[in-house]
Formats: structure tokens, sequence, C-alpha cells
């Protein structure tokens, strides 16, 4: 029975904490919610009503101290992310992090080589890679059912909600960028961001360009100024062309048997020509599996440290993801520089 | 009763021809067809079919050298826009030319030149500002019903049709940049465009970001290899927000009561913080006029020119739109890099 | 404040005793959960756990004969409703019960008059009825938006849920009965109802017409063996007309300013013709409240309760949409007989 | 080379015109449109304008005498319908004629023996049934695919056109009867119709039930009054059931592997019980043909004459269609009286 302690009790941790408290993990002999720690009174308050058995303190402290316990969830705002799971680690626990992984990469590479050196492992809560959507969108690309991948675009738009810490790309692009490498698997070469701030604080609508080997492109569109919510994309390769709606409650994934062939020859008048050939065929879409994403994330994780194996996103998942948002940023405030990304943590990852 | 030349009768040429010989204008005595000239005998022979009053002749200096003809309408590939258009001009002859004007800024330049000198008038023909739906939404910014403008972000993706002349940016982009700039009313700063090729030819999928003045962004997403057909622009304001979804056979238009206030404050911990205030309202559909947008547009050309006035969309919209695609051209070629679009024809018209 | 007992804890009961013990209303001294009975063992554990100062019980006589409880909940199967709200009537407690009320028309009879006679409250749990789109539907046509109504058409179709006590009249129709009554306010006067079984069991497809005076006509679509679920109402007057999808997250409620007039003349051939002329306006999507219509009835349950005021969808409301229930039944096994409905409970309400 | 005769060029006349002098058919001297007859003067001219070496008459005699006409097609209001085909069947021409058939049942069952007796062909206008997506649902319930057969529900709905001369059951009715009655394939044994009437003339929304052998039931919903056009029709079968949207662009048939299976039991409470299994799975949406319907059938008309064999949309059909109308007119005259379809049409068909 895995003992597990979860700071940050706010709009995701009872989510967070639910999950690794499911009664069939817990009847199972494997997980369980001993203690809950937040700042604000009406949030432990909460906590303790939904789990009378937990200690519920205002100090992270009494968590990362607590010797009985296994497992630290760190469920609070990105700039606190190192120094909590750093002392958990350093207290020789395992670590459950809320995306983005840390503010920084550096920050996170440190994380990754603590653990590492103490034999811990690092679960980055990319939560959209257990679903059931994500999941079969994988199997898809990476099964070949696309055929070569030509292009990944991906739109997350709607109203709010406003971050007084990050900006929309911080807050919104960690869930594509995540789908992008896992679905994607291949280490991208380059990005280009652009965007806009408008209200007085933080960019609010930025556009992605993200360089894989192969002409592989990926795009992505993130908006907090949208007055209608989209969560649509599309990934086009040489044999098939999916699309992805996450607002639709069934048919989610839409296959289509759809391509172009070009060819070459003399055209009419006799100048050299394309000759272009389309097919267009059947739609079809798969029956998606519906259950809870984040329950079958937490009852992963708990298998892997039982197992003492990394999870798929461990630590270098989560860098990836921060090197691709600090490059975003990067290039956003210089209108689109092109950022290089050739970091090590991707190197590592792929080679 | 001005008389018109058509060269040009694949695709669009029918429907110019077809609305400059509008029974309506006809007898009103205003505009007719006389003749047509087309290289491809194919199309000779449903041009005489259709017209059996015009001339149809193989060789385009028939109409260029026409004494009696008015106006030459030039649908035709944009590599040969300028030579035929140049030629017309100099014959005296008004000119009604395809999108996109000409295959670069120079060209288009000294065509507008040319036809000041010989008081002639050009439109160029970006149909799509005489739609009822793009006429309505310039007049809902325009009119400041969104209040300031903060992004315009259009996505036009389908698959095909390639052509085997010009990329995805020539070839779909030239209808949202001519939209922007009609609906905008502002010159633009700078460009940063992204994109890839994957069939052995053209730029097939391509992502533009225009940067306007106070925070305005302007967004365009084409793409040849979709499996399904997107036409929709997302417009917000800070007062209202709109959506133009072009493949909605009613309610194309709606717009939204919906915004987002921010002011600032002492937070919980202390912390500076963003004061976000959301609002939500009404959602308005607008009836948009059916009329054929390229009737009413020809139309609006033979009264300019009896009126001997410039259209608004005349040769310097056209070159707006050219510097736009060929500044797009030039930074998808280095991965991204920002143009800056400090060019003539913008200070010349928005001076 | 009122003492609340709840008796079945299935599906709905758990959302009932959570909003007649909502923080709000107990903290006002409103209302209160007390005790909470289910036959059914794993039931009354949740219902414990959720509950902890509650008494939960197997029997609902617990609940029935307990001294200190003003209100009863009765959230069971309808063959069970009558019996236990007459025991909860005859122990001096108001009743809220699940609709359909009762499973005969004089069954709701009695209970209206045991009630009217110990001066204590039904309400009958027409949830939609709170919902801010029928609400706003209400108030649109009650205030003459529409102008003279024309039509109702709703059709509420999906795959199951089967139920193995009632066919999907008694499931599905009640919803759309409750709404229609509430919305049209007229008294019908016949009903014609076709349909099929398909399965061992009860009829799972059927389509309800309802005439009502003046030429206005009322159909209702259920439908249990539908792969894809619709939940779309048409109302058509003489001046606007209305669309409510309550399957869309936003826009719920779409007011078309379209209509026909029709005169009449000679036509062409000195035939009597109708001369039509068609009107196609804006379109016009309110805001629609979103609070948990649950809470909002109970809460009004609450407040009727104290004012000593019956609310409007109390035992007379059932009995209308049991009536219709029953028409509906009695027509279908006729296939199709025009049932007059003359029945004194719409004679009481409406005149 | 079969020569057409085509009397009513009004709205649909143009392009029966055109789709039997298809240049394809006219080539291959198979069809060609000799002579065209329309009492209004403008209706000639267009005639004339389309159709240069045809003879243009205000006369229908002139088409019905004429000696070397093959084929008449009578494209006028169905109250007409009976005298021109009598006419045209008595001067030994083949008759292609508009839907519905004719006014009545009996005069249908008089053109039929009459052109048996002549051994000419009649083709009934029901153009949806050389539709790509209705070949294909045929095909679909036909082949098995969807297994026994449950329900066929059809809505059909808009704002207008009003006809002065027949009520929205003649006018929107015969397309999916003859549909229903193609897919279905099978002798309906009664019907029920409801409906009302709100201008001064005719009935404008009505919904008809159609009863099957087998606990088939169809339904079909069409109102001139709607404020969204709807053409959505829903085929439950026991193994699988399709959606067919026919607004949609592509994927205007879905086709659901979803279903319900119901055994019996023991339940809970020792009650008997259904025990119900829902079993769902993948979408399918197979390509459908895009051809033109009119060019396919009018292709097929003139291939079945050459044959000498009689059309599966022949007077029979078109007879079973009127019989269906007559059934629902008179079933909604008597507020939904359930009408017996006995009739020797359907028996001659289907045994």
């Amino acid at each position: 029975m895995l003992k597990v302690g979860v700071i940050g009790y706010g709009y995701w941790g009872p989510n967070v904490a639910r999950n690794f408290h499911a009664p069939g993990l817990a009847q199972s002999g494997q997980s369980e919610v001993v203690a809950i720690a937040d700042r604000r009174a009406e949030c432990r308050e909460r906590a303790q009503q939904a789990f009378p058995q937990a200690r519920v303190s205002g100090d992270s402290g009494d968590i990362l101290r607590a010797p009985e316990i296994d497992v630290v969830a760190v469920v609070t705002p990105v700039w606190t992310h190192f120094e909590l799971a750093q002392q958990a680690l350093l207290q020789g626990k395992h670590v459950f992090v809320e995306k983005p992984f840390t503010a920084t990469t550096s920050q996170a590479e440190e994380l990754i080589e603590l653990a590492a050196r103490k034999n811990l492992q690092i679960m980055v809560d990319h939560t959209f890679l257990f679903t059931g959507a994500v999941r079969k969108i994988r199997e898809l690309v990476q099964g070949g059912v696309l055929g070569k991948l030509y292009y990944y675009d991906a739109m997350r738009v709607n109203l709010g909600l406003f971050q007084h810490d990050i900006n929309v790309i911080w807050d919104l692009a960690p869930h594509d960028l995540s789908i992008m490498d896992y679905v994607i698997g291949k280490k991208p070469e380059a990005m280009v961001a652009t965007g806009e701030k408008h209200l007085n604080g933080h960019v609010d609508i930025a556009f992605l360009t993200i360089y894989f080997p192969g002409n592989v492109v990926a795009h992505i569109n993130v908006n907090w100024l949208s007055p209608v919510k989209v969560r649509t994309t599309l990934i086009g390769g040489e044999k098939q062309m999916l699309v992805w709606n996450d607002l639709e409650a069934d048919e989610k994934i839409k296959v289509y048997d759809k391509g172009v062939s070009v060819g070459a020859g003399e055209g009419e008048a006799g100048v050299y020509d394309l000759l272009v050939s389309y097919r267009s065929g059947d739609m079809w879409a798969p029956r998606v599996e519906q259950a809870e994403a984040l329950k079958v994330e937490t009852a992963y994780f708990v298998e892997c440290i039982h197992a003492g194996r990394a999870p798929f996103n461990d630590g270098l998942a989560g860098l990836r993801v921060v090197e691709l948002l600090q490059a975003g940023e990067n290039s956003l405030k210089q209108r689109g520089k092109l950022i290089e990304l050739g970091q090590p943590a991707f190197s590592a990852h792929y080679s």
C-alpha cells in the first residue's frame, strides 16, 4: 500500500486525491491518500470533508517530512514545483507533478538527475496522454495507419481562464505539446512562435510552429480570447488523415481515407506539369475508451513505482515540454525568431 | 453600353463573363460581353455555346487590339496577368484582373502607374469583398460594434486543389489577406510565415502571422492537405467577438456579447494580481445579403468606370495583397524570418 | 429549518438529497436532510458516506413515521409513488415526488385531494421546468415574442436506457409533456399516439400528437433505439420561430425572425391563388441561466412550504402529465385512436 | 435516338430537359430533346435559349400529337398529370411523369393499365432513388447490414415553399414515402396521420406513421413552417443503425455499430426482469456516389425503353406513393384515424 500526500487542493488537487484514493486501488492495497496540505483554509475544509481519515495541514512541510509517505503529488502553481519536488525527492519520495513540470529546463534537469540518483520515479501529469482519444491517435499514427506523417495542427481556444502568473502558452500549450510529443515520437528541430498581448499582462493569443525532420510540421493555436471553444486537431499523413474534435461527445476521432498523390509529366501546353490524383473513400470513427484519464494515469504510476520502472510521462517527458514552452516564449518575444531545439533532453530520449 | 472582352474561359472565366453580360446590366445599357479568348479549343466551344453573339478566338490579341472593346477581363493564371493587363491598358482599356493581381509588387506598381497615366480603372477580383458576409463583417468592425480590435484569425483548409504553378499561399491566402485588409483597414507592420511542402513541388501548408500597430495580430492558416473543409474566421474585440463560418448555409456570422476586462490589485497572498472579469451575454446572427458576389462586383466596376472613380478593390488593393503574399513566401523560405512591411503601397493608401 | 427525508437513493436520489441539503439552504436555516431510506445495501452505504449526520435505513417506514420530518422526497419507481406519497401525507408531511407523479390519474387525484384536506404541498419533480432554457422559452412564448403559436415539435431520442418497468412514453415523454404544458399553458383537446415495440417487452419508439384549440398542434418523438442522441424542439409562431437544442453547450435557444404571411388573390391563370410572402431576418440566441435546475427547484419548494402556497409544478401539474401519458398509452395500443382529453384536472387548472 | 418532348418548363423542367439532352446521351444516339411546351411566355423564352434546336410551343398538344416524339416528359402540377400522361400513352409515347404520379389512385391505375395494353413504359420521377445516398442505404438495409429492421424515421422540414395547389403532405412526403418504399421493400399495413393548418389554406405540418408487418414502423415529419432546414432520417435495425443527414456535404450516411439485446431473468427483488445489454462500437461513413441523380435516372429510363423493361420506379411505384399520400390525407382529416392499406397495387408488387 503506497501512502500518498497531496500538496495543493484547489481546482485540480481534489481530482488527483480522489484518484490516488480510488476504492479499486485502495482495496487492492495499492495507494491511499494519507495527508493533504493547502495554505487556504477553505480548501483544507473541503479536503477534510472528502478525506475524513487524512491529516490535513496548512504546511506542505508536514507532508514532505512525513516518514510514512511514499508519494508526493504536487498540484500547485508552476513556480512552486521545483522546490516542492526537490524536497520530496530529497526525503526519498516518488513525485507526481502537475504540468508544466517546472518553470525552466535547468530546474527540470536538476530534478531528473536527483530522482535518478535516489532511484525514485517522477511522473508529470500530462493527463491527456491517458485519454482514450489520445491513446487511439498514437496507436493510429505509430501503427502506420496514416502513413508517412505530414503535419499536426491543433487549435485550443476559448474565453479565459486568465491566469495571473502565466501566459496562454504556459497555460494551454502544454496539453498540445505533450500530445504532439507522444503522438509524433520524434525529436523536433526548431520552433517559431508569434502572438500578442491585449490586456495589461500576459500574451493571450499565440501561434506555435514546430519543425520536425522529414518535412513534418506541427502548429498549435492557443487563444484565451475566443468567443467559442474549439478543441480540434488535424493530422495529415500520406495514406490517411484524421480529425480529433475533443468536444464531440461521441465520434471524437474521425479517420478519413483521403489523400493526394503527385506525379509529374508534360502538361497541355508543353509545360512541365504536376499530375495530381486525389483519393476519397470512407470515413471511420473508431470507438474511444471512456475511462477517466486521471484514474488510468494514477493507477499506472502506482504500477510503475511497484515495478521500479519509469513511466513514459516521466521527468524527461516533462522536460521536453518545458523546453518547447521556453523556446516558444523566447521566439514570441522576438517576433517569431527561429529557436533551434538542440537540447540534451530530446537527444537523450530519442537516440 | 460598355463592351467587355474576356481572356480566359476555364473555371472562373464563365462566371465573370456571365456577370458582365447579366441581362439586367445589358438591358440597362451598361455592359455586354462581345469577345472571348482562350487557347483551349474545348473552352472556346463552351464559350461560343454560352455567348452565341460574341466573337470567340484563340488569340488574346484579338481582344487586346479590338478598338470597340472598353473593358478587358483577365481571367488567366497569375504569371500572365502583367503582360495581358499592360497590353490592355496600353490599348486604352479598363482592366478587371483575377486575383492575385500580379506575380510581383513591381509589376503591380507598374500597372497602377500606367493606369493612372492613361486615366483608366483597374479592378482586382477579390470577389469575397462583395459577399454579404464580408460586407457585414466590415460594417461591424469599422462601425465599432466589436470595440477596439484584438485579433483576426482565419482558417481556410481543404483537400486540394493543387495548382501546378503556385503554392498554397498564393492559391488560398489572397482571399483572407484581401478580406483582412478590407476589414481591418490598417497598415500592417510585419509578417512571419511558416509552413512546409510534402509532395514534390510547392508548399502545401502555411501559417501566416501579420502584425498590426496597437497589438492587433492577424493569423491565417491555409492547407491543401486537410481531410475536412474549414472556412472559419474568429475576430476578437474589446466589446464583442465574432465567428464567421462561411460553410454555414444560414447564420454565417455570429456575434457574441462576450468579453474580458482586466484590472489589477492585491491578490490573496499579497501578490500583485490580475482581477479578471468575464462578460457573457446573448449571441446574435445578423441576416446576411444573399446576392451573388461577382454580380455585385461587376456591376460596381461598370458603375466606377462610368463615374470615373477608382473602386476600393483597385490596383493598390491588389498590390497590398501581392506585397503580403511576397512577404509571406519570403518569410516562409527563411523559416519564419520577420519581414518588415514598409512599402509605398500601404503608405499611399492609409496615409 | 425544514427536515427532509429522502426515500430512494439510486440514480437520482443523491441529487435530490444533495440539493435539499445544499450548504446555502441549510445555513440559512431552510432545509436539511435528516434521513434516507433505500432497500439496497450498496445505496445505503453511499448515502451514509455522503450524509454522515443522517439516519440511513432500509425501511421507508422509518422516514414516513418519523415525527420530526417535515418533507418526504419520494425518488422511487413510479409504481410505488402513490402508496409512499399517501403515507407521507397521512403523516402530515409535504411531499416531493419524482416524475411521473403516479401510475394512474385516479391515484393522482386522490393524492391531490388528500394534500388539500391536510393543507400540505405536493411538488412533482419536473426538473426541466427549472432550467434556464425552459424558463426562457416560456418567457418568449408567453410574452408574445413568437406571436400566435402554431406548433411545438420535440424530439428526444437516444440509445437506451431501457427501463424494466415502464415503456418509452412513461420514461422520456414526461419531460416534453411537462415542458409543453408549461410553455403552452393551454388545455389540450385530444391525443393520437403511435409507436412500436421491438424487443420482448415495452414500446421503445413512440410518436405523440396533441391537439390544442386554435389549430395549435404538439408532436413528441421519443425513441430508445436511436444511434444518436437528439434533444431538439422546434416551436413555430406567427411572428418568430425558435429552436431549442439542449445538447448545445452554449446557444441552446435560437430565435429566428422568420415567418410567412399568406394573402389571397387571382393567380396567373385566373385561379384563386395564395399570395405567400416570406420574411427572413436575424437570428438571436439569448443567454440562458446556467444554475443547476434541481437546486432552483428544491429551494423554490422550501419557499412554497414556508409561504403556504402551491408550487406551479404541483399535484395538478403532475396529474395533467399523467393524463397525457395515459391517453398516449391508450391511443398507442389502439394504433392511433383519438383520445379526447376532457378531464377535470385540465378544467380545474385552466378555467 | 429517342426523341423527347418536355411539357412544363418552370422550376424542374429545365433540369429534366437538360438531362434527357445530356451531351453524353445524345452523342451515343440515345436521347435528345426535340420539343418543349409551356403556357408561360417567359418559360418558353428560356427554353428556346437553352435548346435552340427544339420546337418550343405554348400548346402541349404540339408535343402529344407529334408523330416523331418517342417519350413525353410531364413536368407540370400534379392535377394535370393524368390527362397529359393519358394522351401521351394513347399516342403511343413512353411517359416520364413528375412526382407525385397522379392526384388519385384510380388515375394511376388507369394509366398503368393503359401503358401495359400499349406496351409502353412509365417512369415516375422519384429522383431521390437515384442519389448515391439512397442507393447506398438500400444496399445496406437490403444487404442485411442493419439486421432485422426496427424503424424508419424521417424529418423533412424547412420554411416554405408554400404550394397553392397542394398541402405539405403532397409536396414533401412523396420524397420520403418513395424512399421508404424503396429501402424497406415491404408492403405497409396501415397509416395514421396527424397535422394542422395555420394559414388560410392547406395543412402545413404533418406527421405520418406507417405500420409494416413484423413490428416495423415508419414515421415521417414534414413541415413548411420550420425556421431551420432539416433533412435527417434515422433507421434502426437489430445489428446496426444509421443516420442519413442529406444536408451534410460529405458523410451523409453514418452507420453505427450500436445495438441493444434484451434477455430476461429474475431481477433483484424477485421480479421478472429485462436483462438489457448495450453494444457500442465504431461508426463508419461510407463514401457516397456524387453523380447527379436526375442524370442517372434519365439514362436509366432510356435504357429501360430500349430494353423493353419496366423501371423499378414505374407506374406501380408511383401508385404505391399515391396510395400512401391519399391514406395520409384521409387519416389527417379524421384526426389520425387508422387507414388500412390493403390495396391491389401493393399486393401486385410484393407478392
